[in-house]
């Protein structure tokens, strides 16, 4: 019985998937926090280097992955497909699930998917220097990574209660030579200002993303890099999608449904936005992205022009927002507590082309200790929300009697994670109510646009 | 430029490779511990079920690997190869090196290879319940995933240092659904008598096998596992060297030196012995084992017959061994830290057909930082003795102007051991001296055999 389908090394994508030309309308503008005009490259500059603003702004649907990159994905790309046959039969469903696994990268995670070409790119343009900011450490773990294959310096500011709770993404960065600073930090004037008024501010991803945007334009050897929401970087992350849809013709199926988690956006449209091509061109499927209930972004946010930070200093985009100041319960996926989310998951949802569903925190844990216990793989508690959705589309069709073919994408392994998993196993953690105070009154701060 | 080497995925081996007719000589007898006498396979009933006792003597070459085994290695293998290209170039070194990868299995480690065939030849032989010992949680973690596979019931005796300081591990115990007790116990009579003379012990693995052993004899529905040291966990392992031959082949290469770390010897016998094979039919390969200075067993131990654990409950066998009681120094790579050794790797040690060198702890962190910035993944702090002796290998090559070929066991990625990392870039982390003393006063301990 085949569960694991693979792709020979020689077949890792050549090309990266733009879905802007797929898109159903103009993409809005993006709009600069000082003037309130729509930015122009030139603008972007001291944030990115030239390669990647003429990516995030691209039409061209296919984009050249260059050979220095593909030679490191070869580190963990072709990523495995496997058919979850064992998790099939412990929900008695007729319908077959399969998932993408980007767990096997050095950092345990789809994040270097797009860390290894930034740095890169940086790195051609003559950066020396990164700043970044980390929520669970993911990405700052990535890009730490990869600025350490370029020979790039980097430094990361780390929500601060991670820094202190996950002390092992810190050390992975730290091992990989980047500089890691807790946030709100005293390092920078929007540091300060936080720290003025909130001394003991356990941080969140709006304050680490000011604090690494004032670094990187205070300083002209440093770029900024994100590691979700923008558009170059969904461009880097559809290699997951195009290897999935080649693993599926391989074994000779093709999915119903293409399920992933969501915080910023970055895993969701790695799987995703490959088979919105295809529902572009006509097929059918179904493509759904699965969010924390305590940070409903994209199902009970509005579609909206905000700060992609909290102290205004990133560009304003237009996307499904809870507001730049909206402050998230401390779920344990980390990587999903963004008050906003990428600008063309925002467009596709907002067209009705994605789907979106919020889930509370315990039923995915469970979906996670069930699939743990069954596939045998440990999830990232960000990647079990994207679980807990197949399980949730597998026993709908158990219920209606039907065949269904679903896709997901397991963004990472939870090896690092496992404190959370104890406090699950223990009856410790609990669901937080969904915010609708806090979420109101953060919506009455958007910014005024055009 | 080639980096990863992958098998199809229906290329997984379909027999492991028994070394056993290709030894050099005969295998001593094991012992029985209380009779003394050479044990027959009714004496190790209670302890392992038939199937693997028969392999344990068997003197064929090539066993076959059942399917629903091959149908669980597929979520890890075949794992991959990579050429250490970055590597390579950071050392200046003419040598090419190559390494097979095995940290993308679900625990992390190869321990799996032996863990899923065990609980499935327990499981269709009627036993309910495993019980085993585990040092660093390596093999504990790969026995509760194999156990929750196959719906066998396990309790793990984990030493109690690690037990506290390395609780990542025994979370994914628990999560695989075990039982994980920290050893020593007042679960055993073994366990209580050393807490009656030690309260404050901190365990061993000599003490937790003695725990584990006294468990299974006295509970009809339970059985031994353990994950190293025996014949037939030497023979599960050698699925990874069978792969890596492939592999050399499919780039037309193969290895002058092959290089594995030691502590009980199943990883190193993993990759070591389809190239004793070779050796055996002629062919020139030299065979490298990389143990722990501070525990060094093959290089400083004496080849007698000694008992596998501290109580003298397990079979006693001819092997290198440093004496039952010897306690070797708290270093982080708690997997090799085992008084003993296999009989089969101690018997092509003392033939002169392997080779055996002994490494200071400090030395292996700066391989595996190297390794870490160069390769991208990090590896599992047992794991960096082979990168240490790949490394030499490589340097010598460059000293001496010549080609040569590098194949090494990278054995697990080192995600759940950052502790240790951090420890070591702190400068916090020492040198043990050798212990000389203790190994003397151990070695007087030897039991009298025949």
């Amino acid at each position: 019985m085949q569960t694991k389908i693979l792709l020979p090394e020689d077949r890792i994508p050549k090309q990266w998937y733009n879905v802007i030309p797929d898109l159903p309308g103009p993409l809005a503008p993006v709009i600069h926090p000082g003037t309130m005009q729509p930015v122009t490259p030139d603008d972007l500059l001291p944030l990115f280097p030239m390669p990647l603003i003429e990516q995030e702004v691209s039409q061209q649907r296919w984009i050249d992955i260059p050979e220095a990159v593909r030679e490191i994905y070869q580190l963990w790309r072709p990523a495995p497909m496997f058919r979850a046959h064992r998790l099939e039969k412990a929900l008695g469903t007729p319908a077959k699930i399969y998932y993408k696994y980007e767990g096997t990268s050095p950092a345990g995670s789809h994040k270097p998917n797009s860390a290894i070409p930034q740095a890169y790119y940086n790195k051609i343009s003559g950066t020396k220097r990164i700043a970044t900011e980390t929520g669970a450490g993911q990405w700052g773990s990535s890009i730490a990574l990869a600025c350490q294959m370029f020979g790039l310096e980097c430094t990361v500011y780390m929500v601060k209660v991670s820094f202190n709770q996950k002390p092992y993404r810190k050390s992975m960065m730290q091992l990989w030579g980047a500089e890691v600073i807790p946030s709100p930090s005293n390092r920078t004037n929007s540091g300060r200002s936080i720290l003025a008024e909130h001394p003991e501010s356990n941080g969140s991803l709006g304050i680490a993303i000011s604090e690494a945007v004032e670094d990187a334009v205070s300083r002209e050897d440093t770029r900024y890099a994100l590691g979700s929401v923008l558009n170059h970087v969904c461009l880097h992350q559809t290699i997951i999608g195009l290897e999935a849809k080649e693993q599926m013709a391989l074994v000779g199926d093709y999915p119903d449904v293409v399920i992933g988690c969501h915080g910023g956006g970055s895993n969701f449209a790695g799987i995703a936005f490959p088979f919105i091509a295809d529902k572009a061109s006509g097929k059918k499927v179904r493509v759904l992205a699965m969010e924390p209930l305590s940070c409903p972004t994209l199902t009970r946010g509005v579609y909206a022009f905000d700060y992609g930070d909290t102290a205004k200093m990133a560009p304003v985009a237009k996307m499904y927002t809870l507001g730049h100041d909206f402050m998230p319960p401390g779920i344990h996926a980390g990587g999903l507590r963004y008050h906003g989310a990428s600008p063309l998951v925002s467009q596709l949802v907002h067209a009705g082309v994605v789907e979106a569903k919020a889930v509370a925190q315990l039923a995915c844990f469970e979906a996670a200790v069930l699939f743990s216990r069954t596939e045998g793989i440990i999830p990232a508690p960000e990647s079990s929300h994207a679980i807990r959705g197949a399980i949730d589309e597998a026993l709908q069709a158990k219920e209606e009697g039907k065949e269904k073919t679903i896709l997901f994408n397991l963004s990472g392994h939870g090896h690092v994670d496992m404190a959370a998993y104890d406090d699950f196993l223990a009856g410790h953690l609990t669901d937080y109510e969904y915010p609708a105070e806090a979420i109101k009154e953060s919506l009455a701060h958007l910014p005024k646009v055009g």
